[in-house]
């Protein structure tokens, strides 16, 4: 097996601003993996959050060994392998998971969701997210957005009241909100929360810091829509203790090191009676193709990553009225513009 | 996709007791999956403690419509459509998810376990069950299974203490212990436990009836072997729960409507930091063999139903000093004798 990769800068449409922090552009890396005439493709989106860059990305993947293995078919023993190189680097262990699935559907001709025995029709509608910023922005953004029926709105900042004001007054639509760790106190989240009752909000995601597991069960107990952890939610050890606090989690493949690890979330959480989010980075047409693979399983998908950028390299999975739609190719299915 | 199904009478080479009752005899069902050319093969082991019978069985598959299906590869619509029928049902649930699985690995060409990217050389080595009997015979069973390194005691009577004491006359081999939910009082399993970690045992299951998790987790406090859930743990929604009474949990396909719900309690097991077994019943090596495909997963094999009857029509996984050997044939990978 040979390992060799690219970069790439994706463009934003719009600067894209959430509590934290904003960015214009978002670098990449796009791994190729190759064995027996057969390629696989796989994607690192890196995020500073998790304390990855794409230099990151390109030093872990330099300590790969994949010589080591002649059959890419031994996904569990490979992952292990790649997983225990070193702790962290999340990004890089997904494009080397998502190659490696990419491979094994091409090789034996089905798609991904085949191979894993769901049904294409059953995939989600995903929402699409509308990051922070002035009114006049936001009105326009809504407009944009107008052929999907979910808006995702980032909030978790002094101005969640005029955002949340400005986007109820351009559109009826179901609303989910993300705050992004930025409601620093209980009591300021379940205000929060309380007056989003009131807006048509769905649910609300990572009200909270990661890792105030008591104040966010202590939220929970005084609110009545349901949280989904984000930040709290990484890799699948995570999920049983999450029971307690979050009524769901948000799986992303940058966050969880790929497909397979992803899998064991679903159902680990499903046997946990939480719900299942799939999200994802600022990312290209590869990674959240690979991610919609796995859509049939969840109930919220957040698969938008792609729409927010101008030069993305890739096609795959469509979005009509809102629902994704899985291409017809074999492994992730999709093909280079 | 068209169903039908064979009965077979299985012979004991023992009479085969446990705390609960014993038996010479036991009837399977061997469901066949036809669909496209190829034939998937399943079966159900029924299980009184679980409600099911040969003919509950029969009754169960008269009611599986999977001339609604069009693509075997659709296993999780199919599977939970089957599961919707009917609470219970597990081994009849068991038989058509097998079949399928059977069906698909014959269709792709691909052996179970690599489908699921597995390594097959990463199987463990089985236990040998040795049933509840008087001490002469215990000393001929002991004689019997001298290939085998790792033997399941059965206990949970007023007995133990005859049968352990003649059993390690005979023996220095690993020994596991399972009580069949015989101790019924916490102090009483404390004291047995307390005793068995003298005599070499490397864990014990369900030493509680099912359900006293409280009783079981109290139990756990004042013993040092690691305790393994068998009886308590049905389905993968009853794993999450038994964290706070079990070290393990040991997953039947008999128990837990089978491959695809056990693949689902391996993760959730491992997300919850406990250890997995595979058990059985009295089966055939059809159901065997589909389990084992699955023990490249796991810590703990017992899967030795194959082994205890004399007309078992199939050939399968093999036994080499204990190690369990997956056969190189697509899907289950078993033939007919």
């Amino acid at each position: 097996m040979k390992l060799s990769y690219r970069e790439y800068v994706l463009r934003l449409r719009h600067t894209f601003a959430i509590a934290r922090g904003s960015v214009d552009t978002k670098q990449v890396l796009i791994v190729l993996l190759e064995h027996d005439g057969i390629v696989g493709y796989g994607e690192a989106a890196p995020s500073s959050r998790y304390g990855e860059t794409s230099d990151t990305v390109k030093a872990f993947l330099g300590r790969v060994k994949l010589e080591w293995f002649d059959n890419p078919f031994q996904l569990e023993s490979i992952l292990s392998q790649v997983d225990s190189i070193s702790e962290g680097n999340y990004s890089a262990k997904a494009a080397i998971d998502i190659a490696l699935h990419d491979w094994m559907g091409k090789r034996l001709g089905l798609p991904l969701h085949e191979l894993w025995g769901l049904n294409r029709t059953m995939t989600p509608q995903t929402s699409f997210t509308i990051g922070i910023d002035k009114p006049e922005i936001l009105a326009q953004k809504i407009e944009e957005a107008e052929q999907y029926p979910i808006l995702k709105i980032k909030l978790g900042t002094d101005d969640d009241q005029s955002i949340m004001s400005t986007i109820r007054m351009a559109t009826k639509k179901v609303l989910r909100v993300d705050a992004n760790e930025g409601w620093k106190r209980k009591e300021t989240a379940v205000e929060k929360i309380k007056w989003l009752e009131q807006q048509g909000v769905e649910f609300v995601e990572q009200p909270m810091p990661a890792s105030d597991l008591d104040g966010t069960a202590w939220v929970r107990e005084r609110v009545n829509l349901p949280l989904i952890a984000d930040e709290d939610c990484v890799r699948y050890h995570d999920v049983p203790r999450l029971q307690k606090a979050f009524d769901g989690i948000n799986i992303k493949l940058m966050k969880c090191t790929g497909l397979r690890e992803a899998m064991k979330m679903i159902h680990t959480a499903r046997a946990c009676r939480m719900k299942v989010m799939l999200g994802c980075m600022i990312e290209t047409s590869l990674a959240i193709t690979a991610a919609a693979q796995l859509s049939p399983l969840i109930d919220y998908a957040d698969l938008d990553g792609n729409l927010l950028i101008t030069n993305d390299p890739f096609i795959g999975v469509r979005v009509k009225e809102g629902k994704l739609e899985l291409p017809d190719r074999p492994g992730i299915g999709i093909t280079e513009k």
